[in-house]
């Protein structure tokens, strides 16, 4: 065993919540969030405001190739084109379209399932990988938290919070960022048992802007290894950013390939988001100083799905 | 012009509000949610319980090739088979899986999009049926609604208020009907400007435990072409039921085909949601007496799309 | 072990071609063919007329659901439509089309590859099922015959040899019929080494004229399991019908699923064509008497696929 | 117009062959392939060597998102893993794999159709763009071709002839080229009515050693806007290069883009092969001093599509 190896099985025993809810969970952390939470959480809506954290699904997307994944391809079955031409005649004036898409299922705004990582062989609450085959997961898939992912949010807007546009790619956020960001938000920034955490580094802003380049994949500010104390002691439900993989790139460790989602995903059972869109939400909470709100943020339920496509509204 | 498209006519000029929010709106009468309607219906959540409305989306579905379309494809780009034969190694015992979809967007629980249905060429608010093509809808594709599908949701329990568990198909649902459910279920129920109607006929439940069969595409119960009097005087932002197209099958005129669509979508300009699942919400709304909750149902922002699943959560 | 478990075992390893062209081989009895077969096929051809084997792949196609397989999805990425609409302007008048494709790779007329069956977890020449992961057949995937599958051709008309229309659903043709139908046919007939043997029993052609039903996947005429001993003796390179699975359907043995496959494909290395349209081909064959014919029936190379469909030429 | 335009129009009217094969011809340049011809072609098969002309079909392949363009995704419905799962349990020890791929038609090795391209709301033979829908080329489809692409292939290995591994980029192969290239190779390099020519650049083989880069959509060798007399006037049934799009990248005019395809495809009625793999029968071709051979080129028939992928058998 390597000593990067030796570090992340450290801290997947410490951090490993195997069994907290029942030898047959499947949620993890999800649990932490109650009736009496999501109750709450609609009490912060004050105006009716509605975010969608979402990037529009279509081809000017982030995907490059990276990991196999490329961007949704929408193509019409029936369109306008059609009517025109009288291709599909229907009686009285009607006409209509039709689509079809065809996506991997982590090409944009998405939840990682608790199957999407295993840790030498295992899946969150101990299941096998080999649960995980051509037949989708057996265990731990996306449909399992179909009505799972409506919580109080909150919004830690650390590159504001470190007065830049952006984070630098690499820059590792550390459990000292996330508290003093939290501090100096104010009172609506505590985050704690069952809440849904929104980090924003800037970094998606940016990239729409400018440029897609390696946003999919490649280097990128993130949490660093280290946070996942934190996020284990607060017992956060789950934790979304506008990065493509939550954690800083390149990853601390040499020779270590995304050491926070194997412990994270499977021994803490800690559910991720990725590429959520938080800009316009960001500067809300900055304007008028309220950093929480009620977040609906529930995939489409995909059977066996390791992954899957989400519109996260924010409401305030 | 036959006399069923006189009829069909007559009404889409009765029931048209093109121009009624400007020339360039694309919204339609999803603009009687307000800010301030969204706010309220957060005040209806009192014990914190979310029913999830989606079908699973799996090769399960009640899709049979009617209308061309097919069930969702759900495929493994990378799964625990690989990782147990080495296929594809990475550092430290980290493992992991991706996927990938390919599905109608109309296939399971969807809204339509204003750009789904023509009425003599012509879509939502006049625009021209010849903007919707192979590039995807130029105008009313369903990603102008990514923020605008939160509401006050109503249910009407039609199945349970006319004695049965599953209308007839072909049961035409009156304006009679609608207003009796809704003097029996109660004040809960009044259904009014901005709301979101979800019209259960237990057809959906009896198709899940009995089998498909022509669940998709054939007879059903369903809306009255003459209901679309009450849902335009009660400026109702958008109905969704538990059937494949919201309206009676067969069709009440000879020689028809989705009449209520056909004014319903491009003149009315009303957002259509198809396939909910509502039969565990309705047995708790039928156990409480409340038949009102907090509806949050973004659907996923396909650009240029004609519908798109969804995954509504309904919030009480 | 069962009886009929017993039986499939013991005709395993009667007819097994483990090692017989190397350890390493991915072939199987492709290596029948060689280059003078070839030379000679080609000798073969008088007149330049030309027979395409392959159904049209379309949405029109034999797919019922079954094995969850579906029916090509055509859809356009850019076509008339646009360039009607102005959206995708180009200078000087040019315009285009370009279109996807979605589909299983054995929904129509296709070659099974070697990795395609797996016998008690192992594929041909002893290679495990393991190695078919989601990334892919890693031994003997369809692109290994990406030239290979060029040969004489012999066309068995064994329903005109009946003196059927149609062999009916659950016929098995038995060695005394190919041997049978060789005789009658006369001297072009003679199928051995290296010969890829066509076998018609007319019901493709009475599926396309009256629908599909349960063509995919249900009952049908075909090879009895017995027939292996002949395929082996006479080292046949490759056998196709116009069914959905070239073997007698229901199965000859009580609890057992495709038996046939279970012997050729892992353990004889036979691959296997089927759904190829060969009416046409039959009708020239009787009236010049000539059933031999070079083949040219190579399938698109998909990397690691376990099958793929093919455009067969019957050149006489 | 522009006198880019005036000069592509210029010759579309000369080179235009509507009509020549009756109104309703939907093949035109391929008509020039005879019965006699074909069966000539099978004479030049000697020595019965296969090479196949297709790139292997998976995700590193050429595409780079230009033109909205992706390599194949292959995906597993069943794999060695659910075996060893036990996920998909079959009686007797049989086991089973099966796939699916999504891929736009023209992303490796294909032919386009004569529904490609447009010249001025025209394809072939007069054609009406309109009638390219999302239901397909209800003209000039694909599937016309089945069985219309064997024929006498020529080898026109221009990159050999000038001398060099790989013509640069922005080389248009100008008539004199061809001529001399085929005055060079000797008599079995002559090209006439119905024949098939093979161009090679060497840019494919470049390519597949040192990383695809701007290979799909990028500047290239190619054929020049001028040779389309010669092809004309020799009555070339189809022309296939190992480049992205058989003529010269960047364009030769200022503001035109692929002026070459706008007259060959829509009014000439040449059906263009792209990205053929032709190094390893260059070498044979170079090594015994004969160019000429049988093509088997039959297209997926894909209805209605525009173009199709191929797996060329070139046999000598």
């Amino acid at each position: 065993m390597t000593e990067t190896e030796a570090i992340i099985t450290t801290a997947a025993e410490r951090y490993r919540n195997w069994g907290k809810w029942g030898a047959e969970d499947q949620l993890g952390t999800l649990n932490y969030i109650t009736a009496e939470k999501i109750a709450k959480a609609t009490g912060l809506v004050k105006q009716g405001k509605v975010f969608s954290l979402a990037l529009p699904l279509d081809n000017n997307g982030p995907q490059n190739g990276s990991m196999n994944r490329f961007n949704p391809v929408h193509a019409m079955l029936v369109d306008g084109g059609d009517w025109a031409a009288g291709a599909r005649p229907f009686a009285n004036g009607i006409g209509g379209a039709d689509d079809l898409i065809t996506m991997p299922l982590q090409c944009a705004t998405h939840w990682d399932a608790l199957s999407h990582i295993f840790d030498h062989g295992k899946m969150w609450n101990g299941y096998s990988a080999e649960k995980v085959t051509s037949s989708g997961a057996a265990c731990n898939g996306i449909e399992r938290t179909a009505d799972k992912l409506v919580s109080r949010g909150v919004l830690l807007d650390i590159a504001r919070f470190k007065g830049v546009e952006v984070l630098a790619d690499g820059y590792a956020i550390s459990e000292q960022d996330l508290l003093g960001c939290i501090e100096a938000q104010g009172e609506t920034s505590h985050a704690g048992m069952g809440d849904i955490v929104l980090l924003r580094t800037g970094q998606l802003g940016r990239a729409r802007s400018t440029g897609w380049g390696t946003y999919a994949g490649g280097d990128a500010p993130g949490l660093s290894f280290w946070t996942l104390d934190w996020i284990y002691r607060a017992q956060i439900a789950a934790i979304a950013s506008d990065t493509w993989g939550v954690e800083v790139r390149p990853n601390e460790f040499a020779g270590a390939f995304q050491p926070f989602h194997q412990v994270a995903l499977p021994n803490t059972g800690l559910t991720l988001g990725e590429m959520f869109v938080l800009d316009a939400l960001a500067a809300d909470c900055a304007s008028d100083g309220t950093y929480e709100f009620l977040l609906v943020a529930a995939p489409l339920p995909f059977t066996g799905a390791v992954g899957a496509p989400v519109n996260p509204q924010a409401i305030k």
